[in-house]
C-alpha cells in the first residue's frame, strides 16, 4: 500500500489536533484513501514543551526548512500561523512540488494571488479548507459541490468569537466588555482580541471565500470591514423590538453588472433567519447560486476538532492529488468577474438610532433631510427614554440606498440643532 | 482545450435543467474546471415531445445504448429512473470505463453493491450528489470533508414531500389528507406519492449515506422503515404541547460495539432544534463526526434546479477523474463496521398516545405494565378531551428503551379494557 509522509509545521492548537487525530483514526483513513499516511517530521518553536499529545522525540525539529529539506515528505501542513515563515515554507514546499496544506487565513488573505501563481507555475497544489469556518467544508463546496453555479451570494457567520460576545449581549443583556471578558474566561477569546471584535479576521475568511467564487485574489484593501466594538446593548435590544437579531456577517455578493461586493459589519439579520438563531461559538454560511438556490452550513468554526478535521481532509485531498495530479491546484483563477465595487456605491438598508430632543418638530427636521436626499423611511420607532432628562432616542429603519448617500444624511443629521449624539447607523439584510 | 463528450440519458425535470444548466454556465464551467464540456446525445423516450428546452434534435435519440456505443462520449449521465434499463446502462458504461454520473438512489439502494463491484473491476467511476438532498453536497461531505471522521450519527429530513405535508399539518392544522392534495397541487407530491409518504423514498437515500459512512452496501431488508400517512393532526398537536415538531427523520447512527442503525420513521425534535424549523420542501442533514463535532447542511431537497446543480458538480467530477484517474471510485468500502442492528434491538425514547376510560385507575394500570417491564415514564399529559363520551387521550412520554420492550409493553397495555383503541407510539429524538 502507498505511504506518504507528512511533515507538520507547528504543534499549536490545531497541530496538536491534527496529529492526534490522524493517529486515532489511522486505520479508518487508509481504508477510506487506500493509502497510509506517516507524520515524518514536526516543526516546533521549542521541542522542550510539555505537550498534551505524545509525539516521539526523533520527529520534533526547531527547523521549519528541515521539511522542505526531507525528501521523505510529501505532504507540508502549515500551521504555523506566522507571517514570513509561514509563506517561506508553503513556497519552498510549492517549489519543491510538495503539497501544501495551510489554514493559515491571514497570509491567503494577503498572499493568496502570490501563492496560487507559484502552485500553477510548478502545478503544485495548496488546500486550505481549515482557513475558513473550520469544520464546516465550506471551501470545498464552493470550489467542487458549486462548480456549476454562479455564487449570487455568501453571507456568513465566520468569527466564532464576535458571536459568543453578541450571543451573550443579546440573551443576558451584557454589555461588550461583559461579554468579552466571559467569552476570555472561556477561552473563546485571546488575551488581544482586536482581529477578532475588530472584524479583521472575518475579513479574511470573506476575502478567501469571495476569491473563490468570483476567481480572483481581492485586495484587502477594496473591501469594507466595521467591527463590533461599539455596538450597545441597546442596540441590541433596540433590534429585538423590530424583530431583527445583530450579526457580524460576512457578505459577498455579486451583481448582474458584474462589480462583486465584500464586507464585514455587524448586521441586523430578521429573526426568521435561520442564521439569526446561530449562536455562542458556531459558525453558519449562508450561500446562493443561481442553479442550487439557497443553501446552509452550520457547525464548529473553531477549535482544535473541528478545525483538525478540516486539515486531516486536505490532507487526504493531498494524497489523492499525489498519486493522481489535479487541473485544480486548489484555487482557479479566471477573468470572467469584475472588480471589487467601493462601500460608497454599494446599497443596503439601514438601522439609525439618534439622540435627540423631546420636542416638538424634531422628526419632520429629520425626515426632511433623509427626503431631500432622496432615502426613504420604512418605520419609525421612538421608544421610552431610557436617558434622564430631554433627550430621547429616536430610530428609523431605512429603506435601500447607497453608503455614499446615507453618510450624506448621517453627516447633515449629526449638524442638527436637535440631535444630541453622533448618529449610530448599523446595516440590515434582508432575504428574498 | 481539453473538452470531454457528455451522453445524457432522460430529459424529465431534472434531465432539462442539466442540459439547461450546462448550456447557460458553460463559460463559467469552462474557467473553473479548465475543461469543455459537450452534450453529444441525447436519449429520450419520445422524441417528438415538445420539451422546455431546446434540445437539437441531431442529438436525440431513443435508444440508450447508443451512448454505450459511441465513443465520443466519455461521460454517461444516468437520469432515466428507471430499474433495469438504468442498470443496463450504468453497468455498460462502466465495462466501458465512461465514468457514470447517476441520481437514481432506489436503484443505488438496491444495486449500489453490484455497481461498485463493476466500478471497481473496471476502475471506473460512479458519482452520484444528485441522489440524497438535491443541491445539499452530502454526499461529497460524508465521503471528502469528513474523510477523517467516524460518523456518529447522520439526522436527516431527506423528503421533501413529506416534509411539506408535515409542515402543512403543524401550521395549518391541515389532515394529512389535505396536506398531501395541496402539495399535489402545488407540484411537491406525485401522483402516486407512496413511496415519498410510506419512508420508502427516504430509506434509500438512508441506505445510501449509511453505505458512504461506514463502508459496505446496508441490505434494504435490514433497516426499518415508517411512513407518516397514519399521523393525526392530533398527534401533531400533541407533540407541540411536550415541546416537539414531528418530522421524518432518516436517522442513521453506529454505537461502540460496531454495530450501526439505520431507520426511517416520524420523530419527535425538540422545537429546538434546528431540524425542527426545517419547513416546507426543504431538507437537512444534521451530520456529528468524531473529530468534526456537529455540522448541519441545508438547502433544497428536489427540483429541477437544486438536483441540476448536484449532476453537474459529478460531471465535474468525471471530467477531473478522466484527466487524472483516482482512487476513490465514488465509494471506498471496507470492512471496519459491523452490521446493522435489527430494529428490536435499538433503543430510542417514545411518545404514546392512548385512547382511555375516564375513570379512577386507569393510569396505575398501565403504569404498573409499563413498570414490570422496567420501562420509565418521563412525562404524563391528560389534556382535554376532544371526543364525546367517557373516551379520553392520555399521553405518555417514555425514557429509553428497546423496541422489543416497548412493543411487548404496546400490545400489554393495548389488551386492557380501560384501553378503547390501539396504542399510538412515536420515536422521539434528542441530541446531545
Amino acid at each position: 500500500m502507498q505511504q506518504f509522509g507528512i511533515g507538520l509545521a507547528g504543534m499549536g492548537n490545531v497541530g496538536a489536533g491534527v496529529y492526534k487525530h490522524l493517529v486515532q483514526n489511522r486505520a479508518l483513513l487508509r481504508e477510506r484513501l487506500g493509502c497510509t499516511l506517516e507524520i515524518r517530521k514536526v516543526a516546533v518553536r521549542d521541542p522542550a514543551r510539555v505537550r498534551p499529545v505524545d509525539v516521539p522525540a526523533s520527529l520534533l525539529t526547531t527547523r521549519w526548512e528541515d521539511l522542505l529539506d526531507d525528501p521523505s515528505i510529501q505532504i507540508v501542513v502549515e500551521l504555523m500561523g506566522r507571517k514570513e515563515e509561514s509563506l517561506g515554507l508553503i513556497l519552498g514546499a510549492i517549489e519543491r512540488k510538495k503539497v501544501v496544506v495551510t489554514g493559515n487565513k491571514a497570509l491567503l488573505a494577503e498572499h493568496g494571488k502570490e501563492i496560487f501563481e507559484a502552485a500553477t507555475t510548478h502545478a503544485s497544489p495548496v488546500f486550505f479548507e481549515a482557513a475558513v469556518a473550520g469544520g464546516i467544508p465550506i471551501i470545498k463546496a464552493i470550489r467542487e459541490a458549486f462548480i456549476g453555479n454562479h455564487i449570487q451570494s455568501i453571507h456568513g457567520i465566520i468569527n466564532g468569537t464576535s458571536n459568543y460576545i453578541l450571543s451573550r449581549m443579546t440573551d443576558a443583556e451584557m454589555s461588550f466588555d461583559e461579554a468579552l471578558r466571559e467569552a476570555q474566561e472561556a477561552g473563546y477569546a485571546e488575551a488581544d482580541p482586536s482581529l477578532d471584535v475588530n472584524g479583521g479576521d472575518a475579513a479574511h475568511k470573506a476575502i478567501i471565500l469571495a476569491s473563490l467564487a468570483y476567481g480572483f485574489w481581492v485586495p484587502a484593501d477594496r473591501i469594507f470591514v466595521e467591527g463590533i466594538e461599539s455596538l450597545t446593548t441597546s442596540d441590541i435590544r433596540f433590534a429585538k423590538q423590530f424583530g431583527y437579531r445583530v450579526k457580524l456577517l460576512g457578505i459577498i455578493k455579486s451583481d448582474e453588472s458584474r462589480g462583486i461586493e465584500v464586507r464585514v459589519h455587524p448586521t441586523l439579520v430578521p429573526e426568521k433567519h435561520v442564521l439569526a438563531s446561530v449562536n455562542g461559538v458556531f459558525n453558519a454560511l449562508a450561500v446562493k447560486g443561481d442553479v442550487v438556490g439557497e443553501t446552509l452550513f452550520y457547525g464548529r468554526g473553531a477549535g482544535q476538532d473541528a478545525t483538525s478535521s478540516a486539515v486531516i481532509s486536505d490532507i487526504a485531498e493531498a494524497a489523492d492529488a499525489l498519486v493522481s495530479p489535479r487541473r485544480n491546484l486548489g484555487f482557479m483563477p479566471h477573468g470572467l468577474y469584475g472588480a471589487c465595487r467601493p462601500i460608497d456605491d454599494i446599497e443596503s438598508e439601514y438601522y439609525l438610532r439618534l439622540s435627540v430632543e423631546d420636542r416638538p418638530g424634531t422628526i419632520a427636521q429629520i425626515a426632511g433631510i433623509l427626503g431631500e436626499l432622496s432615502i426613504g423611511i420604512s418605520s419609525i420607532l421612538q421608544p421610552e427614554s431610557e436617558d434622564e432628562g430631554s433627550t430621547v432616542p429616536l430610530l428609523l429603519m431605512i429603506h435601500r440606498a447607497t453608503n455614499r448617500q446615507i453618510q450624506n444624511a448621517l453627516q447633515r443629521i449629526g449638524l442638527l440643532a436637535c440631535v444630541k449624539k453622533p448618529p449610530r447607523m448599523i446595516r440590515v439584510e434582508h432575504f428574498s
